[in-house]
């Protein structure tokens, strides 16, 4: 079923993981003629499935020299440039398209090439926060510029969606009820009004193949050039309101919108305590992401400059079995990569990607709301995905789809999309969309065996959470 | 070939992965007839091992109320209770023996079920350096009692005899030359005179089999519940002479030889750096051992009451992917033992154990010294083994040899045993016997993203060790 129609050229940077995935998306529910695609990539990867579905590469890798000989030509009013590469600035991007007219969507807000692991920038220079406030700065009140979504995969992207229909869940089932609101405002109103703390994005991957991991590999189910970047970025959090001090290692950025914190040290080497319907209890890696900023940024509630309210929002990421193994290894290795990389697809025998929001310390405890979505399902549902990169992929096209319906927006990220309408639109690929309830706090089993300081009269604040 | 003549009976005290591994080196070594062997065992495990090799059992659980009822008539002057067995006390078996006359060795002093994580006791009550002083006080200096062995397995055990000789062979590469020393002062002034300032027991176990660990099961190449009880123990090292303040989590036991500190959390979730020549720079778990304390004590130099030198000695376990992966769902449920276990053994498609010690802080900066013994090898080498239980097993065997061949030395840790004798009996099991020279330390590739409390000064001190 087609959503929308698309008159204009169509650019996608980049055929990894997540370009191969989304192109039978495009093709199924963007109707345009697919002479009008092009897709420009560093290299040979994914070009049998382009080839295979007919469309256009050009391998050309985008620094900052070429960008605009390369990409403007390519690019005039009413065309499309689809982001899904690593290592080109989105910001480079966003300007290009906004000279041009074009339409934008990225799922990741990255920098050029080597910008996560810079020692000559500073921790907070290195950080999503940072990158986030260099994309916001290209926002332009009440203007009417080209629509350029940044940050809209899976997370972050489809899951700013589960937090407002979480939220609403929650309103409903604690007799807080009422419309959906229509506001930033009203958003995070009604966040405050049910007593929201924390939200975790939840995530487990149990996806495995058949292969072992090798010494000296990293293996991922989606990018590892992606996943190790973040990894080695600082750990960031967005810092609610509930919070007592700063964690030792805590920092604030001392610019920009100061809804997050970051810690001195890489996100993948601070584990946090979560929760999620099928996993139970787990421990997930405190990887810095976009969301964790945009969403507690979102639902910051202001009263002129002072902040009265506002969540504690974070990843805690249980990737699939191999990539534990691969952090464990990339870890003892001083966080220098592997010689080698393995990123899963055919090789993938069973698992799901179970990802959702999980809010904590409303009226019900907990609750997580989500997507479980297997490999034999994702198989069924679109070929050259799993179950990670669906998620990622059916986002994308969704986001697309509403840019294409609202062109002149300028700047948006996800959590001020229309949450309702991106869900419809994503509905069939995210397998089984659940929310459950859960009396689990990070106190639940604590302290048997040895003698933990732990803040029982604050049971969500981030010291109990940290492992 | 036969190494001694064994005129006895017989009790082995469990019938898992070591007892299994240990019966067929044990027939082929010690010259006894079978018939004078009796396995009792608390389950039906390992009972077609057993009745393959026309070896006796009687399955009856031991405890404090049954053990004297049930093994005692199986025991007089002259016998050999070898205990492979979990949750039976070492000391209270030792105590049974040496009442009968009988001859004793274990891999691990082990006491009663539920010891390890009694929340009754206090984390030191609950260490190896509390079971390790509750044995040593059953020694009389110059006694003839029988020989009870502790803590003859591959670890503790074997490396104790690696420490000697990769003393012996620092000595010789760097002109400090001589004879081994014959007394455990003599060996204690030797690692002074080295300049030796940690020891780790740098354990790489590579071993994969075809089976995807899942969700709910722990995974390991030998006794899972051995693994799990000694991994939620307070982590414990023996505390060098060149280390400063004591770790801010870090405790003396204010009782006993003074050798060694616990730190107030389970050793599986302390991880440190270390070094093993093929693996190169890797996270290994500090999880408690007895050779971390006794290697410590025995190498310790001593100036009346004053302690003038000793080393840093501990565990820096990486164990199989499987268990790596175990380990952090364990720490994810608080510590609470997955529903299932497995035991890896024929499954096995491929890996090796890597057991061996580094010395650190000598004059060619690190040495590591110890086994490579691949799978293929230890099933090429003897059936029911894995390259893991064979080091094991095989230590048992030649401990026990070495316990027939002086059946009255009373009370003995692998330290005070003659290594030269045991590694030639040892030999053959152990696959590759290497030592390699390097220039790692654990300030290698340090503080490149992010700043670090390191002392420069004293690379290997423990502060600098620590993850
Ligand atoms: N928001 C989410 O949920 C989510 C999930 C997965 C991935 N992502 C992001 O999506 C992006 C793509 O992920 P993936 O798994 O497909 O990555 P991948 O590593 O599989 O592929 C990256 C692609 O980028 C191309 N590329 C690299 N350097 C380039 C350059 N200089 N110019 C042009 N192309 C270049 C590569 O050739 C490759 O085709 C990453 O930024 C990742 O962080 C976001
Ligand atoms: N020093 C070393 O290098 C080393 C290495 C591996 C294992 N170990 C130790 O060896 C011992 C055995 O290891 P494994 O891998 O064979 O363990 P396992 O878990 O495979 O087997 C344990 C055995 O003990 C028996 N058992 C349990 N409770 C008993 C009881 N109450 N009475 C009698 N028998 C009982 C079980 O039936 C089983 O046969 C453990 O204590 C372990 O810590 C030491």
């Amino acid at each position: 079923m087609k959503h929308v129609a698309f008159g204009g050229r169509l650019v996608m940077l980049g055929l990894g993981s997540i370009g191969q995935g989304v192109l039978p998306l495009i093709l199924s529910h963007i109707d345009m003629p697919r002479d009008r695609i092009t897709i420009v990539t560093a290299d040979a990867r994914g070009g049998a499935v382009a080839s295979e579905l007919g469309i256009r590469v050009l391998v050309q890798p985008i620094d900052r020299q070429n960008l605009r000989d390369v990409l403007a030509p390519l690019l005039e009013a009413g065309d499309f440039l689809l982001n899904l590469s690593v290592d080109v600035s989105s910001v480079a991007l966003i300007e290009l398209c906004r000279a041009a007219g074009a339409l934008y969507l990225d799922t990741c807000i990255e920098p050029w090439a080597g910008g996560y692991t810079d020692p000559t920038l500073t921790p907070s220079q290195r950080s999503n926060y940072a990158l986030r406030e260099s994309a916001r700065a290209l926002a332009v009140p009440g203007g009417q510029l080209p629509t350029a979504i940044v940050g809209h995969g899976a997370n972050p992207g489809l899951v700013s969606h589960f937090v407002k229909q979480a939220l609403l869940d929650v309103a409903r089932d604690t007799g807080a009820g009422g419309e959906a609101p229509a506001t930033q405002a009203g958003w995070a109103a009604l966040a405050q009004r049910l007593g929201i703390q924390a939200i975790h994005i939840a995530e487990r991957d149990t996806q495995v193949g058949g292969i072992a991991k090798r010494r000296g590999e990293f293996v991922n189910t989606w990018s590892i050039d992606g996943f190790v970047g973040e990894g080695c970025q600082p750990a960031e959090l967005g810092w609610g309101t509930h919070e007592g001090a700063l964690p030792a290692d805590g920092r604030r950025h001392e610019f920009g919108c100061d809804a997050a914190i970051y810690l001195m040290r890489p996100g993948a080497s601070v584990r946090v305590r979560s929760w999620t319907p099928l996993e139970g209890p787990f421990h997930g890696f405190l990887i810095t992401h976009n969301e964790s900023i945009s969403i507690a940024d979102y639902y910051t509630v202001r009263d002129g400059d002072a902040v009265r309210y506002r969540p504690t929002v974070h990843y805690a990421y249980h990737p699939c079995d191999d990539a534990v193994l691969s952090i464990h290894e990339l870890a003892g290795r001083n966080w220098q990569m592997q010689p080698t990389q393995r990123l899963m697809m055919d090789e993938i025998g069973s698992g799901m990607d179970e990802l959702g929001v999980l809010l904590l310390g409303h009226e019900r405890g907990a609750y997580w709301y989500g997507s479980r979505l297997t490999i034999e399902e994702a198989r069924r549902l679109a070929p050259h995905n799993n179950a990670t990169s669906l998620q990622v992929t059916a986002a994308v096209m969704a986001g697309m789809v509403w840019a294409m319906e609202h062109p002149s927006r300028g700047l948006m990220e996800a959590d001020e999309l229309d949450h309702a309408r991106v869900l419809d639109i994503m509905r069939p690929y995210l397998g089984e969309l659940v929310g459950v309830y859960s009396d689990w706090t990070p106190l639940q089993d604590r302290a048997r065996l040895f003698p933990e300081d732990l803040d029982r009269a604050q049971p969500f604040r981030f010291s109990n959470i940290r492992v």
